[in-house]
């Protein structure tokens, strides 16, 4: 499948990596068609990914994963643009507003009674915005049995149910378990997921490690 | 040991039974000396508990927890007044916001960059707050093992590191393994622990039962 990574940080070299290894087609974009860190993430994947601008990738993905820094999302999509249009954009990014000291909070007017996704579904109607993976180190995300045999929450929200059942099917061939993918509904739960981070930052303080993630004990 | 329960809710009524049977003095204490629910109680205690007033109950208690609705507990604590000083205050409560329907948020001048266990203990300076036991229903509050064996996380902050042992030795007799005793820290942490609702809500939404706990899987 054509796939492409928004975003050249470690969460899309991660997500990037594991679809390369997948054998899918995969384009990374950011503001300019020649980053560094795109070309660099190109060149480590022996020719079998290509980089560009994130309206060029837009274009060339089926399936597009929002990696940028949730602060600036909204602006990265929107230089996107009409590209998005009809794509199933998996959010992955959180809204982190560092502005006062760690541990960050979350940017007010994307958190509480809003949320980074729902932000981006209502700014870009016509895209399939399917919030997850948002909830844990990137390392967790497309390697999931590396803890407890995998047996860790991972959530899903959106307002497309087809939209969601392709992501699902993606993230089986990251090695998650159905029964671990959680749907929690519509993507207004986003502002559920997003707010795992506030607690997922002091976990990972008092516990000095990040390779963790939250399970749900019945 | 003499343990008041500021609140006359679910909560406060399960934490107060427990106390009693673990052999307490248990005082409920409410808005009036007369409250209806706190007189059930102390009832169905066989005589074993009492009730009066929140200033009453926090004169009585060496440890007071506020089972107060969140969005209250500042005003019934104002009421409480200076009986409190000195204290351990066992803060349970969330600020929930229903007023735009459910699930509620967080009350906005509460969270984020700011929480009800901090500003309970800005509040009252000379009050040792320990904010514990508020991400999860009632019931495992007061017995773990309902479920997983007791292995999923209870989490505790504030900024007085004798208070927090006192605090964990009570909660060891309700069940819970050191190990599943997280401390994060000071106060400000109770800014991670009463985001965890937003999340908790929703998965109880999807999961339809409220009897579930998260667990910290490495």
């Amino acid at each position: 499948m054509r796939i492409s990574i928004l975003g050249t940080g470690n969460v899309g070299d991660t997500i990037g990596s594991k679809l390369v290894e997948l054998g899918h087609d995969v384009m990374m974009g950011s503001r300019s068609a020649n980053n560094e860190k795109a070309l660099a993430f190109v060149a480590k994947q022996s020719g079998k990914a290509s980089a560009g601008t994130f309206a060029d990738a837009a274009a060339f993905g089926e399936i597009i994963f929002n990696c940028t820094k949730g602060e600036a999302s909204l602006d990265a999509l929107k230089l996107a643009g009409a590209a998005l249009d009809g794509k199933i954009l998996i959010d992955v990014a959180n809204p982190l507003d560092f502005s006062r000291g760690m541990p960050p909070g979350l940017v007010p007017a994307l958190s509480n009674f809003n949320s980074l996704g729902e932000e981006i579904q209502r700014t870009f109607p016509n895209v399939k915005v399917v919030k997850t993976l948002n909830t844990m180190w990137c390392g967790l995300m497309i390697n999931p049995r590396m803890i407890g045999d995998g047996n860790h929450i991972n959530y899903l929200c959106g307002n497309e149910a087809e939209a969601k059942e392709k992501v699902r099917a993606l993230l089986k061939t990251f090695g998650w378990k159905d029964e671990q993918l959680l749907d929690l509904g519509d993507i207004t739960n986003a502002r559920g997921t997003e707010a795992v981070l506030p607690i997922w930052l002091r976990v990972w303080g008092a516990t000095k490690t990040g390779v963790f993630n939250f399970g749900i004990v019945r």
